[in-house]
């Protein structure tokens, strides 16, 4: 976005901004999680974040659509907040040496992703709901759910036998 | 942390990591809050993002009695996500031209913000516990609640008001 100028002049356009944000986010994502994959080591982990990747697909085609609704060519916008965190997931796990450490390492990476994404689809959905779109927000509500599902799955994986595997 | 070296052997030394990531993040938040504060119009606004600039002193407070109680200097370590988010809302906000747009806007960053706080004080509670700190967890877990209260604070904010005079 300008340095100089006020692009954003309505709540209309902070829609679309954001949309464009969590456009960009998606799929620096879907860049970013076969390398997670890669590294992971548990068998339940890696078929979590490979189930995410095929979901991640489906939620770039829902933002497609809901550009769409709403009339606009679907656009990204840099987002330096993804770009921050995925960094951050690669710093860190290219400090572990430990494998089962590792696992620990990437669940946290990997739920630091799903929260971003969780709190930017509930602002897009409140905003869609104030702007009397609501088709709009119920597209946005199904990824929403995904994304708190991911979540969901990555503490009980976290909890059932990976951090115990990494703390031992 | 180091890029030729492996820094982070055991899930101790993760905890740790993360310790001094939240640590450094929790200081760049109180950097930021004022200039968050200074461009809210909304009175409700204003005062919820005052409560929690006094509330982030103590959790910064809380995880200098962390590192103590574990046996570590506190010191932060270099965290690109809560650098990525900050820039982010400080971008989104200095292209809003409309004050109560602004208002919306400044309710989504301190969101994404408060969301990435939660998701690095869950994994780092979970990681005390399994270490068998619990004291250090009980201690991490009173700093989570407040994240969490002051992120439905800024729904019902958004939702009660303040989305419907920026759409309006």
């Amino acid at each position: 976005m300008g340095l100089f100028t006020k692009d954003i002049a309505t709540m209309d356009d902070l829609f679309v901004h954001g949309l464009q944000d969590i456009y960009y986010a998606e799929q620096q994502i879907l860049k970013s999680l076969p390398t997670m994959i890669d590294k992971a080591s548990d068998a339940s982990l890696k078929q979590g974040l490979k189930a995410h990747l095929a979901e991640t697909e489906t939620h770039v085609k829902r933002l497609e659509q809901v550009f769409q609704m709403h009339g606009t060519k679907p656009k990204g916008v840099d987002c330096p907040a993804i770009d921050g965190i995925i960094e951050e997931a690669e710093e860190v796990a290219g400090d572990v040496a430990d494998k089962e450490v590792l696992d620990a390492a990437i669940i946290s990476a990997a739920q630091a992703v799903e929260h971003y994404e969780m709190t930017r689809y509930g602002t897009l959905m409140a905003w869609a709901k104030q702007l009397g779109r609501s088709d709009c927000a119920s597209v946005l509500a199904q990824t929403l759910e995904e994304e708190k599902a991911a979540d969901r799955k990555l503490t009980q994986i976290a909890e059932s036998k990976v951090n115990m595997k990494a703390a031992s």
